[in-house]
């Protein structure tokens, strides 16, 4: 049984309102509408996933501090960024239970938003002189908006293998993750090798993160009905592509074949569902989780627990969740 | 007469051809989609006129060299990440006379290919360690999405007055330029005065270049008709606020009863133009113009002009354009 998020933020939690201070003040702005946008989203946070991870990673690497506080406002301000984003690109109009920025303030000005966000994230960095964090992050800026659109791209003609799958997750999802460990490190004090280690850890912590949201897809949580969003955009995850492998050609054609057909999306998913239990599909991914997580903190040596502070009990969480 | 854009262009040609070798070089991605988005920008290039202030602005304080090229590729890139949202945002199938990004890939696509092009632009001054320049230019991408916003919002209440309208323009528009003189001026050795001067000197330029866009809208361009445009996004532009603070309350508050209305698009317009004409609306902003240019060259000095580059034949055919 993994520790609840409660349990998890115990330890920082002085820090946690200390990032969130700065969070919500660097989102202030003289434009009255800017702002009732930025309290709406400063109101209706999310789990607060990656700051905790930039905490985590600067607590077993030394003090947390300022530049720790700053790095966790920069990385949640381009997760924010990148949200407000998604979701015009998703025509999503539900974000954590509530409405969208797209769906309350339309496109328009959701666009505008993420791009401020974005800047207002980088100049936080700039500001402060503090380069090695803005490097870190800039490069995970460039390799979201790249991973997903290898994904879009790749989407089209579901021409999609193991090891590509691996670099969109990788550039999509956990470069961010892996910014978060690295600049948590990097500010308390962590030199270059224990910098590049967390950093390495957070890469493949973040795939299996996303790995965990794909089995989703498949019925791997709560409900424990599909949720077969993947599926209808023609996504293909790890659970499929590995079921895929598993038949001869012409069985896995046919099923591409299903895929792209019109027949209705809930005998799609089912069928595609029984198809990639049939050939183990979600074992497989879970097993890579495992792996993953093995060699993530094969990397971290003896700086994986400190005092309360336990990087395990955040992955499982983060690894376990099922929703 | 002013000097035509090829005239201009001509003493800078080896530095243009420089710069625009970077700025392609910067575009490259493994992602084919990507690189098939990047190279249909590149194609169909617009006016440089932003590099070209970089080149004229570095060329008038000191040598042109890599810093400076660096700096036009990193203005261009964030200007064309902002025409990219830009058409999302305002729905515009058209750019530059060919289809826009959104046009043939939809929104989905154009809102990543624009974060993507913002981050490649941070990344290049970012890795070269150009600090400097990467401050001015984040705080420009922060004043550009500001601007719009609160753009947006005004727009809805048809409530602008001078100062808000000159406050907007300067950051959504007189931001970049002023970036990309103050980059020049940086990038071939210009001390803090002499960048600031230049920092100043754009901001005024840039403000009269967006009253020149704004009076486009009421016939003052080469068709000779109105275009309208801002008017029916409800827009309210220098021509129209003079107009408006001419006549008595209650004749303002009749023409903003017209505006918001659902008169049809034609008459709304030319009742809105013979307003604006009657009450010396244009005039006006072409006034403001002639001042502005003024006050940015006493700004300069003797670093107007050198040799063949000629900053006052420069601003000339920017602010005298026609479309």
């Amino acid at each position: 049984m993994s520790a609840s998020l409660e349990q998890l933020k115990a330890p920082i939690r002085v820090e946690l309102s200390e990032f969130e201070q700065r969070f919500a003040q660097s989102m202030k702005t003289r434009v009255p509408l800017l702002n009732t946008i930025m309290n709406y989203i400063v109101r209706r946070k999310g789990k607060q996933i990656r700051p905790i991870f930039v905490l985590y990673s600067a607590g077993l690497c030394g003090d947390i501090g300022e530049r720790t506080y700053r790095g966790a406002a920069l990385v949640e301000l381009l997760h924010t960024a990148t949200l407000v984003h998604d979701d015009v690109v998703d025509e999503s109009y539900q974000r954590r239970g509530f409405f969208s920025v797209n769906a309350l303030w339309k496109n328009k000005i959701a666009v505008l938003v993420g791009d401020y966000l974005l800047s207002r994230g980088l100049l936080l960095s700039i500001d402060a002189g503090d380069y090695d964090l803005l490097q870190i992050s800039s490069r995970a800026v460039r390799d979201m908006s790249e991973g997903e659109l290898m994904q879009l791209e790749r989407s089209r003609f579901l021409d999609i293998t193991e090891p590509v799958y691996f670099e969109i997750i990788r550039q999509k999802t956990a470069s961010l993750i892996a910014s978060c460990c690295a600049i948590g490190a990097a500010s308390a004090g962590a030199n270059k090798d224990l910098t590049d280690r967390f950093h390495a850890f957070g890469e493949k912590i973040g795939v299996a993160f996303q790995i965990r949201d794909d089995l989703f897809d498949f019925g791997d949580n709560d409900s424990g009905k599909p949720s077969g969003i993947d599926i209808k955009e023609k996504k293909l995850t790890l659970p499929l592509i590995h079921a895929l492998k598993q038949v001869s050609p012409a069985s896995a054609k046919e099923m591409l074949k299903l895929i792209k057909s019109k027949t209705p999306d809930k005998e799609k998913l089912a069928r595609v569902t029984a198809f990639v239990n049939e050939n183990n599909g979600m074992e497989y991914a879970r097993s890579v989780m495992t792996q993953l997580k093995d060699e993530a903190f094969a990397l971290l040596g003896n700086h994986a627990s400190r005092n309360d502070l336990d990087m395990r009990a955040l992955v499982d969480f983060v690894i376990d969740r099922k929703h």
